[in-house]
This record gives structure tokens, C-alpha cells and sequence, in this order.
């Protein structure tokens, strides 16, 4: 059997189901197998960095790898920022990436590049196949690396002659490697951290915001008053009416070192150490209190839910008190903003829905609202590369075909990775776009000052502008074949919203911010 | 003064003009300092991967570097794919990468990554500052690094505090490295080659294929009848009526062979031995017949100009043949294809225009027109990483303010940097976008056989079509303020060629191919 259908039976024996690519030359054969191996379907992007984000997104909603099939180092290349993000996310993802010929590399053709080393910079396994019969054994190794806890990025280089040879053959899946459970004594010193009316707080990542895990989280609560937080930047976050919500730290680290203020201790479950996303001059990069003592009750390799469930089983028990809150009703008037956005978003939200938030200076208004949304999976920003907002919405879309999905996005960001709207038009993805269209890259005004860059003048304003011309994001989806309608006030926005949730299929709203 | 004063005065000190940027956090104290010195003016792109073929576009024409500032890891990431075409052109490019604040580093950010490994992959020059008082001197240096024959990508990476901090002061401008001149041995030799009747041939690229070179060259061939080739992935070519235009080795290696089928000697000029782009099965890599010997008459960090003028003095005097070519007439009539725009855009085409070339399979029929077109600087692939096209032009076009350029564009790779067209509106950039809308990834039709995957069944066929649904390039443009119009004959395009080539500004046709 040639190495590519070994490889696709490879991918199809392990139950990975997509690969989102871009193929070249070198991928051809790999291509030409989609019509021969049955399980594994092919999903075309206009440009890897939306196959990247699309495959974090569809391991963020289901745990699971999707392949990647890139062509030689600058198809990986253009990948990396997304990739960058899927690593920060830890999501499981199988990336494969075509190479010249083994014996056409020692001539330095022009698209040769350094792929083992571009690789590396985001993937927690790379190898090169050198021989079909190789392929096999190593594809199966690059799937269990890619699940190997807490998942990563593991990237298999293909050369397009083991691709075209004969000689592989597929090899059994190795079995995963387990989540280890945390030890006893680790839970007792939890137990008593949280015990001995010290203020102690909690903080979740990872697999930690599983449903389950906040539910074990709300009866600790409860039970203790501890303060719950999860990581800003987590894969991903169930939030909204009819569950516990955690809260998550704020971006600058004035308001975040203000939610941790008083603490002396916290528990970090599948978590770091809270820092700041950028350092500041006169300011530390740490948000928890200095004198603050830190402990793992699980690291991000282990299990953290027998752990919080039976820390919760340790304490006294207390039922966490049912919120009051309700549902908003819609905005009845006021500026088209972030706040009247998410007010209508929170009103109208369907249930089970899935939020990808590339909003940035908009985000902390929306997500106030969507506390009091129906119960939704928040899908955030994990390593701040910009462009993930609508890739990540075309993954989870895939993953997850019975949910509408909203990519709320901000304009600046948006514009990395439009190439998205087009495979969201072709698969026909049940997708909501909200272009927040503020028409700047609005968070800089504020980085500006913080940095110490007091004055902005003209010529550094327009560097940070996003007007002159102001982009058209209707004529851009309608450019990928998503239809899409502007907006700029209010009622207009309610009105458009409410359509646009009710009805299946890819749409844009570009919302034009007062 | 602060770093980021320092940096910016030394790049005015070394007359960098240029800056193409898409600033974040970490390069805001720079952005703020182009209102207080002269002489280096921003220019925004909306994503990376423009500011690096900008940059790339507009050294091809000026053989001088601009700057480029880009955010973190992922802000180099995504302009990687073009500063690979560009490394391959040998453009002199400063690349500066902001990078968190010293301190910051040490607590694993969302956006911190491993940005020297990123560069690494592209530079010729990699350093990373550690003090504002090492800026000024690091600065020079990697100013002269990019100068350095041939010319490279030389990448400073400038944390935040090294920005903001004082203590920085400039450094003088390092004195260039110069190109050496090929030894008088070597100029004898090739004579003998040149004179001893047997079948030579001669291979010009870089600096060899600039005006004066060519003509060198065309003295040679009247004297000597040697066949003389250009790198067909030259940075840049004189093309058309009034100049001699040396034979450009086709894509595909069975023509490439037929064109240098029977020499026996082969003389380099700033040229490497030809090599096919992709292997393919049972085929060599190599385009030469297998004994052909080679010398090279001057490296690419060599002056090539005085060797070929030489060897011309030495040879017998003849003048080259007036060429008897006339500039097309107009088509009358058919199919509106490569061949008919071909000819069209040659007829039509202004003097001093500017061609940037990612036409990929619709490229072999329209520079065979243009080879009648009036005399143009053809920018052609390099690297062969597709997205270069509209990016290379953005930089052309503020390199030669007086030219009208031309980005001759396929759909599939125009959509990898589509982002550009904004930048054409904002700058008012004098350059008319031809797509060329097959509406698939049609050189991979071809590849798909080449590499012997016999048989495209519909699955696999889907992965190489643009279509369903097709892109609207006539709104894409206009969402990216643009002007734009769609054709779909002969007539049309004819008629909108003409128009649009004596205007001024950005303007984009869509031609969608019969």
C-alpha cells in the first residue's frame, strides 16, 4: 500500500474524522486517497491559518484531534499563529505537512524551508517519515502524542515520495496514555487550606471547567466560601443561567489584582500561576498577592474531577444556593455598543449555543451580559495570536452541528483569518458572525498610555486606525459567499439578531459601534 | 533617549524610508515616535504576511531595505510564508519584532513563544537587544546585515522595557560590506568556454539581470551564439521591446529540459545549477543534460556587472540584432483567456510599468505576450510560497511612485493575502489587480497527475476547486475599499484594460476565464 493511504487509513483506524487543509503538489497523493478510505473527509481552506484555528476549535468542543494537511514549510508557516494558540489551549491536534521528495531536498528548490524547525516552535511531537514502511508505526505515534495529556500539537512531515511509494502498512493505534489522579495527601492539603479560615481561593483550567468539575467547585464553594476563578485564557468555559460560573480574571492587572486581593492562599487545579498578558513599566508581571502561597491539587496532566469531587466529599456539605438571576429582556433603547450587543445577545441566545470570542476591547461588556444567557460554551482567546475568533467558529460549528455557533468578533482581528467565511459558506456551517466594527485596533489607545507612550499624534493614530478606508465587512462575506447585513443602531440590531439566531446557516451582521 | 527614539533615528540614519507595520502592545512606544522624527513614515497593513512581501516588493525595485515592525511570535509567524519568498529574492529587509519586556519573559504569557527560532528560519541575521544601551550598535548592525551581498532578512528582536527605558544612543551607520569582482582567471576561462565551439550556455540571476547586465549579455550572444537564460525565480527581470530578454527556464522540468537540451557548458552568473520546483516520481531533480559541466562566472555576492562587460570586451565585437518585434495589436476576437489578456495587457501595457507575477497557471501565456509588451520590470515568484503577489506590489508601487504596476494575480494564491488590497486604497497606490478567476487551484490538476495519483475522484476534486461558492472578487475588493469590476469577455476586459491602465489609483478586474 502506498504511504498516503496508509496514512488516511491511519488517521480514519483512530477515529479522526476531519482534516481541514490546504494541500500543494508534495499532498497530492494523500488527496487523491480521500476518495478511497472511507471516515476521513476532507475540509478545503482558502489559507492554513483557518485550518490551524479550525482544528482547535473542533478539539476545544469535543476533546478529539482533526488532521491538518499543510503543504511544506510556508503552508506551515502561515499556520503557526493559529497553532500558536492551539498549543496555549492545549488542543489535540494531528498536523500533517507535506515535504519535497527525499532525494529533490538537497537541491534547494524554492519552496524548500527548514519545516522541522518551524514545527518546533508550536508542537509538542514532530518527526519525518523516511521510509513508507515507517509511516505507519509513526502516524500512530503522532496520534498518541497529539492525545497524550493534556493534548497538544503533533506534527508528522510527510516527503512526497513516501507519500507515492510502496511498502506501508497501517499499524494499530497505541493505547493513550492515562490522566494520572492526584494523591490523597495533595486533596487533605486542599482540604485543609480551605479548612482553617484562611481566605483561599480556587483556580480552574483545563479540564477543571468541565461541567462536572463546576458543579464539584460550587458545592466547595458553598461550602467554604473559597473564591472560585478560572483562567482568562482556557480552552474552554460552559457559562451562562443553570450553572456554577466561575469568575474569570480581567485582562489588565489592576482589576485582576483587585479580584485576588485578600487571598493568602489558592489552589490551583489544571491551572498556572495568574499572570498578566503584557508587563508594564513600574508594574509586576504577578496578579495574585505577593505574599500569596500557592498549591496543584491537580496539574494539567492529571485527572482534577475525582479530586474536586472528592475534596467537595471532605468538607461540609452545602448545597450551592440556586441563582436569582434571570434571563435579560431586550435593550428598549440607547447607543448600538458593546453593552446593548450583549444585553440582545444574552436575551436571545439559543440554548446549548457556542460562543467564540475574538472581541477584545468589546469582550468584557458582551461577557458581562452572556453571565445571563442561556447555558453556552465560551470558546476565549488562549494565546492572543489574533485571527482565532473565526476559525475556532468554523471548528466548533463541525463539531458540533446541532449548536448554533456565534463568532463574535472584533474588526482588527477579524481581518487575519476572513478566508474563514468561505468554508463556513461551503459547509454550510450554522454560524453567526458579529462583526464588532469599531473601526480601530481600540485596544492600542489604551496600551499606548499604559506603555508610556504618552502623546499619540496623528501619524502614530493612523497606525492604530482602521479607517481611510473604512472596511466593508458585508461586501467582504459577501466577497466568501456569507450572507450579511450592516447595522448601526440599536433597534436595527435587535431586529437582525433575532432573524439571524432563528435561522440555520452561515450569516454576518457587521454591528457599526457608536 | 528611550530605545524606541534610537531605533526609529537610526533607521532614518541608515535612510530607511519605510516602515510597513502592524504594531501590537509591545511596539507601541515606537509607533508613538514616528510623530518625532523624520524621515521613516509607517505604513499599516492588516495582516503580516503584507508588511514582509511589501518589504520584499519594494527592495526587489529599490535594492534597498524598508523596515518592517511586527507583534511577538505570532505577528513574525504569519509574515514568515513571504519573508521565505523574500529570503529566496535575496531582498535587504530590517524585521522588527517586538518582544515581551525582559522581566515579562520569565512567566510564560499567552503570547510568549520562541521568537528567535522563528527567525532563525528566514534571517540571515538574528539578534535580540538586551539593554538600551546595546540598541543603537545592534541596530547598525543588523542595518548592514541586511546590506550584506546579496542581501537578507536581518531580524531585531526589541523587548518592550528596551523601548521604553532610557539610555539609548545611535550608533553611526556601519560602512557596507562591498562585492567583490570575480578574478581575471575566471573572466579567461569563461571566454574559452565562450570560444572553443562547444554548445555554452549562460544562466544570469540577481544583479546580472539588470539593465546593464542584459546588455553585457546580449554582446555576448552576438558574438558567441551562447544561449543565455535567466533564473526563472529571479527577484526581478527586464522584460520587453527595446532590451534584450534572455530565455526564462520553463516550470515544469520536461520543457526546462528541452531548453537546455544540448549544451555541454553552462556559465553562472549570480545563478545556481537550474533544479526542477517540485520531484516527481522517476524523474531527476536536476534540468541540465547529466554532463554538462559548470563554472561560475560570479557569485551572487560578486559584482557581475564588470565580469560581463569584460568578457564582452574580450570576445569579438558584434552588435546585438535590432529586434524586429513589434508591440501586439490588440485581439479581435475569442475566448476571454490567458492568451487573449496576455496579449491585451501587451498591447495596452504603459512604459516603466511594473509587473508583479503570481499568475501561476495562467502566468506561461501572458509573459509570453508580455515579452512584446513595452520594456517592464517583471517581479516573478521566488520562494514559490503563494500570497506574494498583491503584497509585492503594495511594495513596488511605493518604491517607483511613477510606474504603473500591474499585479497579475491567480484567485487561489490572491486569496492567501487579499488584506493588501486595503493598503492599495489607503495609500492610493497606482496599481491595477487582473484576477485571474479559474475559480480552482488548476496547477494542481496537473500536479495531481504529475506525482501519479492517476485518478481525482469527486472528493478529492473538491479539494482543489474555488468554486461552491465562488469568491466575488469584485466585492472583496470594494469590502477593502477598492474599486472594482467583474468581466466575462474579450470585449470587457479589453475595454476596462484600457481605462483602468491610464488611471490612476488601486482599481481590480476580475476576469473570470472562459
Amino acid at each position: 500500500m502506498t504511504g498516503a493511504h496508509c496514512l488516511l487509513e491511519s488517521l480514519a483506524a483512530s477515529s479522526i474524522r476531519l482534516c481541514f487543509m490546504n494541500p500543494g503538489t508534495s499532498e497530492m497523493q494523500f488527496v487523491s486517497e480521500l476518495d478511497r478510505v472511507h471516515g476521513v473527509r476532507g475540509v478545503l481552506c482558502l489559507h492554513e491559518t483557518v485550518c490551524a484555528g479550525a482544528a482547535d476549535g473542533y478539539a476545544r468542543i469535543t476533546r478529539r484531534p482533526a488532521a491538518t494537511l499543510l503543504h511544506l514549510g510556508p503552508g506551515l508557516a502561515n499556520a503557526l499563529s493559529n497553532f500558536h494558540n492551539a498549543r496555549k489551549a492545549r488542543s489535540p491536534i494531528v498536523n500533517i505537512v507535506g515535504e519535497h521528495s527525499t532525494r529533490h531536498l538537497a537541491y534547494d528548490a524554492p519552496l524548500t524551508a527548514n519545516i522541522e524547525a518551524l514545527a518546533a516552535t508550536v508542537s509538542g511531537f514532530t518527526a519525518t517519515a523516511s521510509t513508507p514502511a515507517s509511516l505507519g508505526p509513526l502516524t500512530a505515534k503522532c496520534i498518541a502524542a497529539a492525545l497524550a495529556p493534556p493534548g497538544q500539537v503533533a506534527t508528522l512531515i510527510v516527503p512526497a515520495d513516501i507519500s507515492w511509494l510502496d511498502g506501508a502498512s497501517i499499524a494499530p493505534p497505541l493505547p493513550h496514555t492515562p490522566r494520572t489522579v492526584p494523591d490523597e495527601s495533595v486533596i487533605a492539603q486542599a482540604r485543609q487550606w480551605l479548612s482553617d479560615g484562611s481566605p483561599c481561593g480556587i483556580i480552574l483550567s483545563g479540564r477543571a471547567l468541565l461541567e462536572d468539575s463546576l458543579a464539584a467547585a460550587a458545592r466547595i464553594t458553598a461550602a467554604t466560601g473559597a473564591r472560585i476563578f478560572a483562567n482568562r485564557y482556557a480552552a474552554r468555559l460552559p457559562r451562562g443561567l443553570g450553572g456554577f460560573n466561575p469568575t474569570r480574571l480581567p485582562y489588565f492587572p489592576e482589576p485582576a489584582e483587585a479580584a485576588l486581593a485578600g487571598l493568602h492562599r489558592i489552589i490551583l487545579v489544571e491551572a498556572a500561576e495568574p499572570v498578566s498578558f503584557f508587563g508594564y513599566p513600574n508594574r509586576r508581571s504577578t496578579l495574585a498577592p505577593p505574599a500569596c502561597q500557592f498549591m496543584t491539587l491537580a496539574s494539567e496532566t492529571e485527572d482534577s474531577l475525582p479530586a474536586l469531587i472528592q475534596l467537595a466529599s471532605l468538607l461540609p456539605q452545602a448545597d450551592p444556593l440556586p441563582s436569582s438571576e434571570l434571563r435579560p429582556t431586550l435593550p428598549s433603547g440607547g447607543p448600538l455598543s458593546p453593552d446593548s450587543i450583549g444585553r440582545t445577545l444574552a436575551a436571545l441566545l439559543p440554548d446549548n449555543s457556542i460562543v467564540s470570542d475574538e472581541m477584545i476591547s468589546s469582550g468584557e461588556a458582551v461577557n458581562g451580559w452572556l453571565l445571563r444567557a442561556a447555558r453556552h460554551q465560551l470558546l476565549p482567546v488562549t494565546g492572543g495570536s489574533i485571527g482565532q475568533g473565526l476559525p475556532v467558529a468554523v471548528g466548533a460549528a463541525l463539531a458540533s452541528p446541532g449548536s448554533k455557533v456565534l463568532a463574535l468578533q472584533a474588526d482588527g482581528s477579524g481581518m487575519y483569518s476572513l478566508q474563514a467565511l468561505w468554508t463556513m459558506a461551503r459547509e454550510n456551517l450554522n454560524i453567526l458572525t458579529v462583526i464588532f466594527a469599531n473601526r480601530r485596533y481600540r485596544i492600542l489607545d489604551v496600551e499606548m498610555e499604559r506603555t508610556g507612550a504618552a502623546t499619540v499624534g496623528p501619524l502614530a493614530g493612523r497606525m492604530l486606525d482602521l479607517a481611510d478606508p473604512d472596511l466593508d465587512w458585508v461586501s467582504l462575506a459577501r466577497g466568501h459567499g456569507v450572507d450579511a447585513v450592516r447595522v448601526s443602531s440599536l433597534p436595527q440590531f435587535i431586529a437582525c439578531a433575532a432573524t439571524a439566531l432563528n435561522r440555520r446557516g452561515p450569516f454576518l451582521i457587521e454591528a457599526v459601534l457608536d
